[in-house]
């Protein structure tokens, strides 16, 4: 084994940012900013390889390593002036693990190492509020107890010794909270929890600070392998070998005295990306005391007028910080007296538009380059620039004024909504409908809510993680969603929920930000992102706002490393203006059976079902023509010089059909015709499983009368708004092909159809016919179709549910448990399968092209707009992704994404 | 070029059989007859490679090809000691076509050639009937007019020149038929029909004999480029450069005078496949008198004692032609004068009877081996020693002493069936209801008439070939059909169709044989074939069934090659016995499911369903837990030595709960729970796409409970059984597993009862658990599957549903029509489809077997009993194919040829 023990903070640090295997993150960190020539508390590292040997070895150090860790406190001690376990000038330390990557929250840590009853009186001696001192003091025996010697509950039934001698303590002196108990008694809980401990583990608690520290490394090196961390490690694949290192490091206080203090900082706001330091500190306080809240922390500017060189010397910190880790960083600090430490520093959380802004300033400042910026901004996090936003000014004030936030849940479905609170599903959709906003709160959501789902604008749970039921459904619907808040308590018996003091009865305004997870009493205006006032309403010029700026740029850097092009998914001219002005370079996927929903085509449609011969059906369908050629020209003028994929009839028919009684024999009588014949007909068509029904190219094969009449409609407005000078470009997709002949069968149709067209207006059009691949069947038969079709399209949302034999209709069953216990890591309707449907859609590409070399291959499933999948498009060589116009800027930065980091 | 004229029957001949590539099928076999010393009337074949270069040089001959004809020629006239074209003795020829492989009907032939008026009078001389004569010439005009002149008709709506005339003839002399025109009515529609080729082609009809000669060769060769011929190779797949060969032979007359006559023959009985010549002729006759039916021919025995000589001379080319060909011969041969001529040999077509019968006693006579005698019977063909059959005797004496045969069709669904007559599905129905069996006769079938096809015993349809819709779904549901009757003629309106002049009427017995295609009027009573007398009934000891002696013998042979193992699909011990009667060697499915609709089981398993939580659902489980043990008992027990797949809880919950309102509310009050509770239940488990849904695994993952007691009865009855020293075997059958995880999750289960369960019991049993593979998931990540399932069972009926995205439930609307028009070239739930479900198959047995090399992998869809698909299983390495029990036998034979093929 090499070196066992790492120093930092000692000017000089023995590691760096690059030994992250070998140190953990954090202690790379602390010798990162130790190099960086940063006031970094002094201590060592023990190595992760020291963990491994510890864990093989029947909990026994490597040679050497007692000695080194002796002789690296023994410089520590040299550091600080002070020494572990003086009783005048005393150590302290903290012993905290650290492993390779993050893994909050499931190993150990020990503060205030060191103290006994002689040294607790050396650290009043030194300067400390006596109170403080015996605090800790209870703290750190607690810790121990708990940590070292085991005495931490393991189950909710047994109880924490500790805590029941506190509350003991308080009912005694009559106390209620912990902040109400005097020095005397922490005094005195120190000496009953010393004789809990005797009486649980048969031996005294360890006065000597030695003893404390090898229990403590021991049991940090110990945590690696308890059950949270296997089960921690299992889950996210992380390989048991790794090990932790362990960080031993001085204790500084921020609460020595009034000229100390504590505080939290963002190199940049973390909600703007304004380049200005963010943050806030109290005085003669520690880092817990400005995360509970008691009291209010002063905002970090306030520092500059009263300990300002402390200021300066913090500000040039963070230039340091950034210049070095090129990115806004997240710090913590601690003043002890006239001394500045920095105790932490990592990379900064951030809002989309921070994100966004903060990536395109440092490439602006040269700091990073634009590749770099484009991968600073992860695709999702646009959302936060396209969907509905609170007010940030309204909503500060709510939270740091009016003190209105009532809790924090996990963002689990972007956006932002206000409404009242219901607490059940038919509430919902009863208060909608007499048209109330309404949130729905439920403790978990189940399948029987998703009509009230889908009434609410947005839904807030208890329970439940990221990939729970109510995320999963939220985020399919575009919902608005808090999961998993836990602080909520729901009462449905009194339709009303408590949070700590506070209650929200049903009918009660509340804002629920999907962005943050922030839960907000009252309402909160919610308003279009600036993007979308910009480029969709018009409502704002581009040069009044910065936000569009940044994001404009950001956009064209991505446009031009992207190799995928993205289209939009749109059946209507304004949704085919809007994905250009997102960027769009095409229409993948335009279905023309939402054109036969509106009063008059629906009407036609159905005389063309319930036709008794071809000749009633030709008719029928020759009131249609003009109505589809109409909404064809509509598309082909927006969409001027870029491509139109037009999908021919899709559903099957029963789809525009009624199927209640009372509605057939409303439309029978509209009709004109039989009631009982409508209704026969209803039956006739009415199928087991309709999702593997007569659908599709099966219609368009048995009733070729359809594809002629829409192949007519799409080129006759071809010609017409060609003649008008317009550059048309129409692509015919046949859907749910699995065999070559189907396709040639309806190749034929449009074929025939273009010539009679093109001779009948004495011009032509340019066009293309190819196919969906959306049947596991048409990718493993690529190679026979492709050579017929001149394009594929992965109909990814068809293809998943026929290769894992999912019906997304019935699916909210099952899926969401089979997420919820791992079964799957994610929904396969929201990210492309890799190891079924992805690898038929590689083979299918692979054969295709193996018989049409130049075969142009998309994707207008609705992983079209999922980042994730939009990379393994990219991988799997894929000409173009197709989603909703409100996703093309993510998939146009996730292809770029996917391009750079493919280079 | 090679020799380019291959002269026959002048003693030798030029080719052989081996040289069909080059003469083509009819050229070889004359060669090879010749060869054999056969008396074959003398000729010539110009080879394949002529029509090649004709085609291709611009309906050139190649150099010296004209010379060889002349040559050939002259050796014919000198063999015949006739001469082509003599006044007197008047060598007359036919020009047919012979391409490689049989292409019925597609390409042209010219009769007769070499009449003209000078010639005919020499046939009259040489001791012909002079109205024969004249008839001749008739025909030859006409056949040469259409053929060779090309004044066929090329669409309904023209006329055809000939026929008119001969119409205008008939009125003229008040003739009905073409047999009540006179010599001189024929001599004078000969002028006539010269007449009408001069005006249509501006020229005169050739006179010259050698001009005639020239022309036919040159019509027979360049048939091989008509529009039916092209379609037809298209169509087969048959290489447009193979050409056809064209052979030019001496025509022979049976029609010569009393000493002359015709016939055909069998050398062995083609019903019963008996060693005993059958077959039929008549004297002073041509062949088509024979098949014309308007004189009633002679048996074949009645000609040893009116022609001994030939007789005998008969016989024994019968002996020589089995034992060159090695198989039953079907042949043609015409007597003129004293001299025996043989037209024709070719493999006759049988029975399933005679199929195995010749093939087993071909193998004992040691004419052929085993291996050869299992390649001979068709696995389809042990249908018919399977399915009823009408009583042989009593179907002769109908056809032909009572002449009761109507018509005949094709053998579209093996089985004999009589019913009465409907013509409407709804009357089927409705008839079947009151106890009546039907035949349900339609012009053809849609999916509107599957009820009615359900409730009829035979389906007969008057249009549509073997892949029409009545074709296909009889076949699917086991029913007798017998399609594409052209000769009836159906009359919906007046409930009654006519054959000719006989009228079968509503009501009216007709019976159907759908082994040959036969219509028989009038009742015919069916039985049990004598192989299920035999095995199954035990009501006919096997050494009184000759027949039965014969299959034993074959199926032992098939035991003896195959390589597959075969095993059934059985949910019931007595399925199970018949199974291993019929040779299966394990269940391959037992389908638990099935066992849940008795009386007690389905109130049970309905109470599990509507258990409003754990607790209530295990009280229910625990009443299902001992009738599931019994069950499996009795399953093991019939099993002894054998091993038993079990397949857990497959069908979504609902199919266990009724659907109608009323039988809802029935059931709520017997179980006496609340209705509206219950109905509220079956909605909230309906499911848009139930094949797609809540099912197979998904099931025991959410409801663990109900795979631990399922894996408590099989394990349980196993201990019982095995007690009793029977020899257990269970398999455990995951379904609808698409991730590996899935499977795991069950697993786990199984294994722990099992673990639970021994210890109980004091004992163990030896079991494997494993999964269906029936999603294309699943068999692309067959390779993560295999780490934990011991075992693969194709789920092929699924696997096919969702990798073609069809319902097989709902395929009737468009499948058909599919087959039809060769869309699909079969219907892929019959067969497996190879390009499609076929990769995915090969794939999942490959990917598998790469984790875990000895991976047992079967098939247990019904494609399991589908000799292509067997031999399919055994090409991918299969283990074992599993099929319903009276398929068992039909595997065997497919899994043997499939090994034979592959050595």
């Amino acid at each position: 084994m090499a070196k066992q023990v790492y120093l930092f903070g000692l000017g000089t640090a023995d590691g760096s940012v690059q030994m992250r295997n070998l140190l953990g993150g954090k202690g790379a960190g602390l010798a990162e900013m130790t190099n960086l020539g940063l006031p970094v508390p002094p201590g060592f590292t023990i190595s992760t390889e020291v963990c491994t040997y510890y864990e093989t070895n029947n909990h026994q150090y490597p040679e050497g390593m007692k000695e080194a860790v002796k002789d690296a406190l023994r410089k520590v001690e040299e550091k600080m002036g002070l020494v572990f376990g003086d009783p005048e000038k005393p150590l302290l330390l903290s012993v905290r693990s650290g492993a390779r990557v993050s893994m909050p929250g499931m190993m150990d840590t020990v503060l205030n190492l060191g103290l006994n009853d002689q040294t607790v009186e050396g650290l009043i001696k030194m300067g400390g509020d006596a109170r403080f001192a015996y605090d800790s003091y209870r703290r750190f025996v607690q810790m121990y107890g708990d940590v070292v010697l085991g005495l931490k509950p393991t189950s909710k039934t047994e109880e924490d010794p500790f805590e029941v001698n506190i509350q003991e303590k308080k009912n005694e002196v009559g106390a209620k909270l912990d902040i109400d108990l005097s020095t005397e008694d922490l005094k005195d809980l120190v000496g009953r929890f010393k004789q809990a401990i005797l009486s649980a583990t048969g031996s005294d608690f360890p006065e000597n600070p030695e003893d404390q520290l090898w229990g403590s490394i021991g049991a940090v090196f110990g945590s690696w392998d308890n059950d949270r961390a296997i089960a921690y490690r299992e889950l996210n694949g992380i390989p048991d070998d790794w090990g932790t290192a362990d960080n031993v490091q001085t204790m500084v206080f921020g609460n020595m005295g009034p000229d100390s203090g504590t505080g939290v900082a963002f190199t940049r706001d973390p909600a703007t990306g304004e380049k200005k330091p963010y943050g806030e500190y109290l005085m003669n306080a520690q880092g817990e005391d400005v995360v509970a809240g008691v009291r209010t922390p002063l905002p970090l500017s306030d520092l500059k007028t009263s300990r300002p060189e402390i200021y300066d010397q913090l500000i040039s910190t963070f230039q340091r910080l950034e210049d070095h880790f090129k990115d806004m960083q997240d710090v913590e600090f601690t003043m002890q007296e006239d001394h500045l430490w920095m105790l932490q520093t990592r990379t900064g959380k951030r809002t989309g538009f921070a994100a966004v802004r903060i990536a395109v300033e440092l490439a602006e400042e040269r700091l990073i380059d634009e590749k770099t910026a484009l991968e600073r901004v992860d695709p999702e996090q646009l959302n936060h620039l396209l969907r509905p936003v609170f007010d940030p000014e309204e909503k500060r004030t709510a939270i740091f004024q009016e003190n209105r936030l009532l809790a924090k849940g996990l963002n689990a479905g972007p956006g932002a909504a206000s409404g009242k609170v219901v607490f059940s599903a038919p509430d919902a959709e009863e208060w909608r409908s007499r048209g109330e906003k309404v949130i729905l709160v439920r403790i978990e959501t189940s399948p029987e809510d998703i009509r009230g789902m889908n009434a609410a604008e947005g839904i807030l749970t208890a329970r439940g993680g990221m990939t729970s039921h109510a995320a999963l459904v939220a985020r399919q619907m575009g919902k608005v969603c808090v999961a998993g808040c836990g602080a909520l308590n729901i009462d449905y018996s009194q339709a009303r929920m408590t949070v700590g003091s506070k209650e929200v009865r049903e009918g009660d305004t509340i804002s629920i930000d999907g962005f943050t997870g922030e839960v907000i009493a009252g309402d909160l205006s919610t308003r279009p992102s600036e993007v979308i006032q910009v480029l969709i309403e018009g409502s704002l010029k581009r040069e009044k706002s910065a936000m569009f700026g940044k994001y404009q740029k950001l956009m064209q850097w991505a446009d031009r490393f992207r190799r995928l092009r993205v289209r939009t998914n749109a059946d209507q001219p304004d949704q085919a203006r809007n994905a250009i002005a997102f960027g769009a370079e095409g229409i993948g996927l335009c279905r023309t059976e939402h054109m036969f929903f509106g009063e008059s085509k629906i009407t036609a449609m159905r005389e063309m079902i319930l036709a008794a011969n071809l000749e009633d059906r030709e008719k029928a369908l020759a009131k249609l023509l003009p109505m589809q050629r109409e909404d064809f020209r509509g598309i082909f003028r927006a969409m001027d010089g870029y491509p139109v994929t037009i999908r021919t009839l899709d559903p099957p028919l029963h789809e525009f059909l009624p199927h209640d009684e009372d509605k057939i024999i409303d439309l029978a009588a509209s009709m004109g015709v039989d009631a009982d014949q409508l209704k026969a007909k209803v039956k006739s068509l009415h199928e087991s499983n309709p999702m593997l029904g007569h659908r599709g190219c099966r219609l368009g094969i048995f009733y070729p009368e359809i594809t002629r009449m829409q192949a007519r409609a799409i080129f006759e407005a071809a010609c017409e708004v060609a003649k008008e000078g317009i550059s048309v470009m129409p692509e015919i997709m046949i859907p749910v092909v699995f065999e070559r002949n189907e396709f040639a069968d309806q190749e034929k149709i449009v074929r025939q159809v273009a010539e009679q067209v093109f001779q009948e207006r004495g011009m032509k059009v340019d066009y293309l016919v190819g196919t969906m691949i959306e049947l596991p069947r048409a990718a493993i038969t690529a190679a026979q179709i492709a050579r017929d079709a001149e394009f594929f399209s992965f109909g990814t949302n068809d293809l998943t549910q026929t290769a894992l034999g999912i019906s997304r209709d019935d699916a909210g069953t099952f899926l969401p448990r089979y997420i919820e216990t791992g079964i799957l890591p994610f929904d396969p309707f929201q990210s492309v399968d890799r190891e079924g449907v992805g690898e038929l859609m590689k083979w299918g590409v692979e054969k295709g092209r193996t018989t049409r070399p130049d075969l142009k291959v998309g994707i207008c499933g609705e992983h079209g707009g999922d980042p994730k999948s939009v990379e393994f498009c990219h991988e799997i060589g894929l000409n173009y992704v197709s989603c909703s116009p409100f996703r093309v800027p993510i998939a146009c930065l996730a292809a770029a994404r996917a391009a750079i980091n493919d280079d």
